[in-house]
């Protein structure tokens, strides 16, 4: 399999257990139904984890774009390369959002409110004020970045150390698990306020996802805030390597 | 132990723990009572990390007529083989329903709800449309075996790497984390409509045991459904093994 | 550290966290107070992880007189040896269970509910019914010491691998997190109906400092109830050792 | 990165993600609002994880003047290598704390209870008995010091193994989960009376934030129970020290 195509599905199945899990919590009727902020948090956690183990071995996992372009400003990737990443990583968030609305149709069509059908695509604020909103998701990724080119021994997620010296490889799949625990504290501390998009490609995605499909009694897809879990997650990921540099 | 063996001990394990945690959640008057879908995913991802790490030794812990019909559509199982793997995982599902019964006995009897009771048996569509239905178990399986198949570093569960090459043999039973992780994860993101058997032996074998099984007050054993969770998971195995041969 | 001295401070750490988390969930005004079963399941998964990777290096980490007479009947350990190590378990399941007293002690002051008080010590089934209760810690406790058994690549636990040959060593701690979700899994599934002592030193031990403590408003100690969480356990413990060896 | 900008870091990431999820579940109108003890009993553990592994490599992730106190009691670490990482502890704790109140800002603007805004910051009794509280920070570090000294395998937190040597230096970020796990375990356990400090930079550092910061309808910050968590920690810290020089 090559990097793209591991981009593609890497991405794609962390939107389908990612949104998959918000929608199983949000809307009516479900089994776990309003079964509360672990679930939400522990689901999107086991997203990027399993994500992550289907990718690391072809495309070293980014499965977002602030990842690449912090690997990117951090020097650890081409730009060419890099785009080309970040499209995969568009397409395979469309692909997860459309099976999610697939995978909970009868359930989109029982649930009356609006604002839950929306945020079983995209993140939206607690409090709506853009710039605090901005900072939010600035730090949120910050501080998924950081730790990530911190991590204890060279991961396979930085693509620079050879395969046969990297002490790590012999963990396989559990090599990732880190990340997804990572992802699950993102949640339970710094997702309180917007929802911790913390990835451009998980956000916009399937926002454009929700804009497109027939979706019975939907509201606006909130294009006004869109660019807050776009540019944030930027910013903070290429800080992040930005500190990685100053401080390695 | 043979892999025959360890499939039916496996198997048994899985399903005391699976069907155990829906009992301790749905039945009256238990300590874990109406604790919530944490509870369940937690408990079902824990059921398989423990049967796996229990065969994997022996069979590859295959525990789901899913898995083995996609391993044979992938090349790595004989069919005689999978005959004897799927029989024996029947058996197991069986044992275990039984244990359940019998270790839940008092809570099945002050309890009035017959739904609740074939819930810890077998699964039920939240809202019963059944080609929805069989769509959300195809892909609740697909979402288990892809992943599988595409773990970072070749799994012990696939069976075609020797002990001795496979730098994952010395993670023994903690190898297979992953694996219970992924199944919490399909239960927290897609278990929210049909229940997430994506294991025919899983429902089928516990449903006969419902029937068969002198319980008080009980309801049909929704017969009309039953198919479902049988072909779902193995035509969802299948296209997991088939995209598998397509990109790998 | 020698074998015994390990085995009282693994015992200890075990019943301070394992009761200590039922303190926190069933007394009054606790941080914890109601908290519910994934607190109590987790606080004991962790309790004998903790226990269990502080002891493992020293005595092989059993805590639990049923996994030493398992051991002793799977020929694992001499009888002069078990006999050592129950006393040394007992010993630290009393010194555990009088820490948490001391703990909780303004808590257990301002709680009026004397049944919750006996719960920080000892367990008690949700559905009086002896012979029904005796059926459930024999399987719990076999559902325990089976998997310990099997579990994939010989544990550090069986102490009959050289340290040298053991491809596990090198996992530390971590090695020993199998054993923790096992007990997690057992709580999540199987704690239903008795709350799974499992292990005859967590029961009677604490018990032990119920009835010899000056609780204000406490109790009888339940001695009628108390040789079924001794009895039950060492039995599913042999059958487990009995099953092991006749299959393996 | 040398040392102490390691103990800086790994602090403050530390205080971000454990003060962050006690505002995510206490401030109004945030996601994870009154989502229970598990979520921030898991916040905490997983806070802990992620500095730990950012700074293991660098400083063997202190992160708390309690661990820096034991390790020099334990004759690890010269007395002018403590007071740096100690005063590190506090640079980060407090920059921690600051970022939490500008990331969870506009919630502390539209929380009414003053107590709840503390506890975004500093720890309080459940029942206000000075010296009980005492006694519960000497127990709660205790058994989070003495687990760190006695996990099985030396750990990259000893300092003491040469790399080459260590066995678990393969684990890389990993090999820190055991002591996320014990974090999350005395939460859950001994979490229930104090709060659990158990870390004089945790407890001060934010508690001095507190009261410097201008934040709407604030309280005082307690200091009259502020030595509690302070010297607390440090006695529970060398006691574990002691306790273990005698056994080892």
């Amino acid at each position: 399999m090559n990097a793209l195509t591991a981009e593609v599905i890497g991405t794609a199945l962390l939107i389908l257990f990612g949104n998959g899990v918000v929608a199983n919590v949000v809307l009516a009727r479900t089994k776990g139904n309003d079964s509360g902020w672990i679930v939400i948090s522990a689901g999107w956690g086991v997203a990027v984890f399993i994500g992550a183990f289907c990718a690391a071995d072809f495309s070293g996992a980014h499965l977002n774009p602030a990842v690449t372009v912090a690997m990117a400003v951090a020097g650890k990737l081409a730009i060419g390369e890099a785009v080309g990443y970040i499209i995969a990583q568009f397409l395979g968030a469309i692909l997860g959002a459309a099976l999610v609305y697939c995978f909970y149709h009868e359930h989109f069509n029982v649930t009356e409110d609006a604002d839950a059908k929306l945020a079983c695509f995209c993140t939206s604020p607690a409090i709506r004020n853009l710039p605090q909103a901005f900072f939010c998701e600035v730090v949120g990724t910050f501080a998924l970045i950081l730790p990530i080119f911190l991590m204890a021994v060279p991961s396979l997620i930085h693509g620079d150390a050879p395969a046969e010296t990297d002490p790590r490889l012999g963990l396989g799949a559990l090599g990732l698990l880190p990340v997804g625990m990572l992802v699950f504290g993102i949640g339970l501390s710094l997702g309180g306020t917007t929802g911790y998009a913390i990835n451009p490609a998980r956000d916009l995605g399937p926002r454009l996802v929700h804009a497109l499909l027939p979706i019975q009694g939907k509201r606006d897809s909130d294009w006004n805030y869109s660019w807050v879990p776009v540019v944030g997650p930027l910013v903070g990921g290429a800080l992040a390597a930005a500190v990685y540099l100053a401080i390695a």
